[in-house]
């Protein structure tokens, strides 16, 4: 049997757009991984005669429904009893679910309510799908033959633990686990989408694994998604891929998966057993924040100086009064001056400078919003300075964040350079 | 008539969870705020057939359906020509149409290519539903009496800005818009949702005005909805509200509607004349980073130390080696002396540190993971430290985006004790 999975998530909250629905795409990755087709998510409110509807076109195109929401106890929770009522099932009471849902309140120290007893009513035949969190368990329910009803509670820490202990495993069990989907991101800074499609179009035709560019905030990724029965399988159909991909994009990849150009600088820097500072003028602070949130940043990290006035340049950095006059606090000279303040007054290694115009206002006819200048004084006692100019429809939080993620990459690329 | 609205997402990267339905969201606020009904949204992937089983389902039910996804130049880019062949309409271009696109990739300098040509093409007797940031328009189209449709791209600033312009001031024209709800969010820092909600309970049982608790982040906020036939109207309901909330909840309260902490700290900085300098340790420039992400903050921010390291709060700083040994790095001492140290180092009129343990490493018995202190040197030369002890299951992230938000607010309440 070709299983097609169906989503439905069940709330009023989501219709008036009160929450995102932050479950749907939980659950469309997890069946994806698994390679269990899904055409359709639905949603819902707490209504039953819609939720009934649903359920029909439901049960009528798919084999597999999975609902989230409703399972609460207040009395607009109805997927339960709505779901029994559809397929003409009573709902009996469970003794160990309401067992354990007392339980759970005494441990948490609250108080019972006479509400929370229909958590613990289940359609006859159902089979308990535990929630190792919080009160209200799912039910696993075959209804009529060839569906499969899964249910879980719309708040998601309780359905992501619902969904790895019990439903992955019953998946596998059932045997509608065929195939695993891998997947392999390179990541790239310094480089566009469109840039690196041209680079990489040749892979984009492949079918196992399959190659597919996307971006986002200045940054492109490439996905690798290999298709096979074991994960390792699948990950031997990414690597040769992978390494040509590699070869032929060079330096301007920086890591991988979970990678961050602040993990790759930080990772260089404690290979290299050297310490950074910064300097920051319009990013005020953004890139120190990026290093910091790395743990174990303060093995490499020393510090830094938000100078956001001329001031500030000037009394903690060192600038040159005469040029920050003649050539302004967004110029070469200055961001150069920075990153050397940086380095000289806290004794590190490297030093990374950021001044720029980053809008709305400021902005002049020479220096538009959106000219940046990133310095980086090194461990040679040399130093540079690079320019950058957005593009006018970019905003402030963009050039900010674009500016500090540059900064790093500056820094990386360095790194890649000396071969380190 | 009673319109009833429908949303209907397209494109197979949200069935394999690849982005989330942030769209459905959006428009499910804007017709709430309309107080346009809207009872289900489905997604489904770039495939002709299940569109159209989509549309037939949604046509039989709801008399305003609104698409997003799937009008991009790609060949799966389906959703126009597959909803024309639903209602059996050709497609003819649209000269108009097909100018634009010329004129916005010209003035972008990017290159046209044959694909784009078919973004000109639309049913015959839909109008345009212009896009005035993309390439890809929508389409306005009533193909049967009782059901208008609304096309939009995917892309969330083009569909939000078609929304705005054209959508909003149709649905008034049309008379679908009876009613309007306005909501008016008042945001608290420093006092849990569970406490606000406890001494605002008494508003929860209002229908008109609705008053609602929301959290996130250590924020907690109340929203105020009311539904009327203008917005001057539902305004007004809310007013008397909104002033017996505010006399309960005093100087809890920082703000509202789209205030951050960062920009009451600013307005307040800029009324009384007065500059900030920064000290930052476990927050690496975070503090910096929300205070300069407000245009204008260089007219009263000067700047600050990210003192990462204990050679950076002694050299940069002046805090006392000694204090430092003896009391170690978090400790009110020092956060006092980083706090002082800003300010007479950038001469500014407030001064504000954060030393503290963001964890996971670095945790001792005494000083455990989440201990931090903030410093408050203030214009008369006097100064305070603050101790905060953050629960154990707090993450990095969490310790540091929290302290940072309470720093500021502790300076704020410092401008309300003084009436300023």
């Amino acid at each position: 049997m070709s299983i097609s999975a169906e989503i439905i998530c069940i709330g009023t909250e989501l219709l008036l757009g009160e929450i995102l629905n932050s479950n749907a795409q939980y659950l469309a990755t997890q069946l994806a991984a698994l390679g269990i087709s899904h055409f359709y998510q639905t949603v819902v409110g707490d209504n039953p005669d819609r939720i009934q509807k649903v359920l029909a076109i439901a049960a009528g195109r798919s084999n597999l429904i999975i609902t989230t929401g409703g399972l609460g106890p207040t009395p607009d929770d109805l997927t339960t009893e709505t779901i029994a009522s559809f397929f003409d099932a009573p709902l009996t009471e469970r003794p160990e679910v309401w067992d354990d849902i007392i339980q759970k309140f005494k441990s948490l120290g609250r108080e019972l309510t006479e509400n929370n007893r229909k958590q613990a009513l289940l359609p006859v035949g159902a089979d308990i799908l535990p929630n190792p969190i919080g009160s209200a368990p799912g039910m696993i329910w075959q209804p009529q033959p060839g569906l499969l009803i899964l249910t879980f509670p719309g708040i998601p820490s309780e359905m992501y633990a619902m969904w790895q202990q019990t439903a992955i495993p019953l998946l596998h069990a059932k045997g509608w686990v065929k195939q695993v989907f891998h997947s392999r991101v390179l990541s790239y800074w310094g480089i566009t989408e469109s840039g690196l499609a041209e680079r990489v179009q040749k892979f984009f035709d492949l079918t196992n694994p399959t190659v597919a560019p996307y971006a986002n905030y200045g940054q492109a990724r490439l996905r690798i998604t290999a298709c096979a029965a074991t994960q390792s399988q699948a990950q031997n159909l990414i690597a040769p891929v992978e390494a040509e991909i590699l070869q032929l994009t060079g330096a301007d990849c920086y890591g991988t998966d979970d990678d961050t150009l602040a993990s790759v600088v930080g990772d260089a820097l404690k290979r290299n057993q050297q310490t950074l500072a910064v300097a920051e003028s319009c990013t005020g602070g953004w890139l120190g924040e990026m290093i910091t949130a790395m743990p174990g940043s303060s093995s490499y990290f020393l510090g830094g100086m938000i100078s956001y006035s001329n001031a500030a340049k000037i009394n903690l950095l060192d600038v040159s009064p005469s040029d920050l006059e003649q050539y302004g606090a967004v110029s070469e000279q200055v961001a150069i001056q920075m990153s050397i303040g940086a380095k000289v007054k806290l004794k590190s290694d490297w030093g990374i400078s950021i001044t720029g115009i980053a809008g709305p206002d400021g902005g002049s006819a020479e220096k538009p919003v959106g000219l940046v200048y990133i310095g980086i004084a090194d461990p040679d006692g040399d130093s540079i300075a690079i320019r950058h100019t957005f593009s006018p429809h970019r905003d402030r939080d963009w050039i900010r964040r674009v500016s500090a993620c540059s900064a790093l990459d500056h820094l990386r690329r360095r790194f890649v350079m000396i071969n380190k």
